[in-house]
């Protein structure tokens, strides 16, 4: 069960001009279900990609990497399936890799290296190409009005609702778009990408700035949520300006660029959080703030051992205020020199811990009321210096372990 | 339902001479259970102990510190309650262990830097003082025969049967003997130390030999094992040498110093593979090992990614073999450099990938077949050096949710 998550109005995702999509039922694992996504880029759009973190990244995040690297600049279509992750696929996999690119620029008249395949679902498995060069064929018939919320629902794998979200932005009396989508349940711990996450924008922007901006917006959206821990094989997230708008944007300091960057950058935190939101077996939406760390990296490390504590996670599905267990997280996060004496804990409004103990005034009740809220806020202070941090998790239900459990089934 | 872990016959368990054991029900928690365990040593008798580096430890870890750096050598007695965990509990936390050690010291006779005090249960929460010096009183006046079971049934927490386990080694025509227990079954990853384990000989053994055993000893079994990633406010490993058994072992190259050194370890290792046997929930009991890692930190460092994700220890617990799970782990375990091609992974004698991918003769029904096992040894071979290590955990399963979402209730 989602936690104040829905489906996206259809109406609500608003089309990003310049960007076609097209998607199919190929039946890579299930029948049925919509499994295929091609993407079209107009010639001159740009696009940029931060990936995966874990060294056994899968044959499409690395077949990314590489036509990133020859075509930045030039990408012209995307491709995405899932229901198989193509990772611990070995030559075999890259080889597939390549091959969907190249039915991709076959049908969409491009070069291989301007297309950026994406695979997400079963470890450990080969893509089915039987199966998947005709989807492609039929996605790519398919092209047309860029409809994010079809898209949106051919990238789920556990997720239970496709995510989606938009802002609008005025440049110099123009309306510039921004609509984003993004799949994730499990294996949520991105480390400098999310799972699949793709935001397009129909203003023109050159790489550089779009490179940059990609890896800002995760800085403080993917890269701050957790449902699991596991760093997934094929975390991307892929920002693309397709410049349908006539609005160009050059750098930081053009007209709108601040307020074109704080759409995209709400919108790929919106998504972030819907990514926890819909955790598998997820009945709690839990944000952690710690405060007054020494460094940013302190902070995060903190934030994390409380969001990958099981311990802390089952108490919030239990909605027991066994809040010491936050403490020990606390405790265990690394910084060896903590003055315990100076860290203070809050659970929304209500002041937990403070001086390595209980608060003085703090009651049970007043705790339990906290806890049996859908959204629960944590903040830590610790005392140490001026850095902060937030990351959005979730609790750890036996939904979650169902989910794990039965997943290839 | 722990995993091939019975209750040790009471004779199995054999006394200590030189230890005196008294345990009580006090009620601190739970009515009708052992809940106060005290043991009284000899004078002569050695101790020593490694704690928890969470930076949050209880108030009694601080106290043993203490204790230990004034009266190394001359520690008389141990005090051990179960039910509450005197952890973030601030000064008055502090105030009630030092009051514990009080009156054990006056009922023994000894001062109160000689005695060791260590609890185990709800952190938050204060001791019941008005429960626990009745039954400090009680565990005294019962000191008696060396009756480990009792001891370890003492100590319990969610702990589903009490875990103990003896040796006996012969030194020049002498018996010595040593018996130990330990208590553990959810926030275990101990870090130097367990949640709580006693282990006792009646052989003599000098102070700063005691101490460095007790540090090897730790570091090849207590801290090997972990059940959910959580490293306890009060992990906490002591080794005493009561010297009854008239034989002396000055150092490591003294007559039978290997021998006992090995039944010390082997006694650690046993107790600690019991806290995963009986880890919260477990159904499976899972070795890991890693091979030819460039240093004992990297090999840590990727058994305890496989051994934490929850991924993983959910498909165990379906007996699904979604062994690419492993694999993204030992990708996210943090090693920049790691050429994913020169990675093996075998499931008992089962080679299930190779060169990046699946091995081209892995089939499904031998994983499977592996899978079914409850114990099941995973081996990952990285082809980066001489170093290994071994980590032993259990699988991640719906009572792990229900017994932590229950537990304070």
């Amino acid at each position: 069960m989602p936690v104040n998550l829905h489906v996206p109005a259809r109406d609500s995702l608003r089309p990003v001009p310049g960007v076609a999509i097209g998607t199919t039922m190929a039946g890579i694992r299930k029948a049925n279900r919509r499994d295929v996504l091609v993407l079209r880029l107009p010639a001159g759009a740009t696009a940029a990609g931060v990936f995966t973190t874990n060294r056994f990244c899968a044959a499409p995040v690395r077949v990314c990497r590489e036509h990133l690297a020859r075509s930045a600049g030039a990408i012209r279509a995307l491709v995405v399936n899932t229901g198989c992750a193509n990772a611990g696929t070995g030559a075999a996999g890259l080889e597939n890799a390549r091959r969907s690119c190249d039915e991709v620029a076959r049908l969409v008249g491009c070069a291989p290296e301007q297309v950026l395949p994406f695979s997400t679902g079963v470890i450990l498995e080969h893509l089915p190409m039987d199966r998947l060069l005709p989807g492609i064929g039929a996605a790519v018939s398919g092209l047309g009005a860029s409809d994010w919320l079809d898209a949106a629902e051919a990238i789920m794998t556990t997720d239970t609702l496709p995510k989606g979200a938009s802002r609008e932005v005025e440049v110099g009396g123009r309306r510039v778009v921004v609509t984003g989508i993004a799949k994730g349940s499990g294996m949520i711990r991105p480390n400098m990408a999310t799972m699949l996450g793709y935001i397009a924008t129909d203003a023109a922007l050159p790489q550089p700035l779009l490179e940059r901006w990609v890896r800002d917006a995760a800085d403080v959206s993917f890269n701050r949520v957790t449902v699991d821990g596991d760093t997934s094989t094929n975390d991307s997230l892929v920002l693309l300006a397709s410049g349908a708008s006539g609005v160009a944007i050059d750098d930081d300091a053009a007209p709108g660029a601040a307020a074109l960057k704080a759409a995209i950058t709400e919108v790929a935190q919106q998504l972030a959080q819907a990514l926890a939101r819909d955790g598998e077996g997820a009945t709690k939406f839990i944000t952690i703030e710690v405060e007054r760390a020494a460094s940013g990296v302190e902070a995060a490390a903190v934030a994390y051992a409380i969001a990958h504590s099981p311990l802390v996670k089952t108490a919030f599905f239990a909605s027991d205020p066994n809040l010491g267990r936050i403490l020990a997280a606390v405790g265990y996060a690394g910084i060896a020199d903590l003055d315990v004496d100076r860290v203070d804990l809050y659970l929304d409004d209500v002041h937990v811990a403070t001086r390595g103990g209980r608060h003085p005034a703090y009651r049970e009740e007043d705790g339990q009321r906290v806890m049996k809220q859908a959204e629960i806020r944590i903040r830590v202070v610790l005392g140490r210096g001026d850095a902060s941090t937030t990351v959005w998790t979730c609790d750890l239900s036996h939904d979650y372990v169902s989910i794990n459990a039965d997943y290839r089934s």
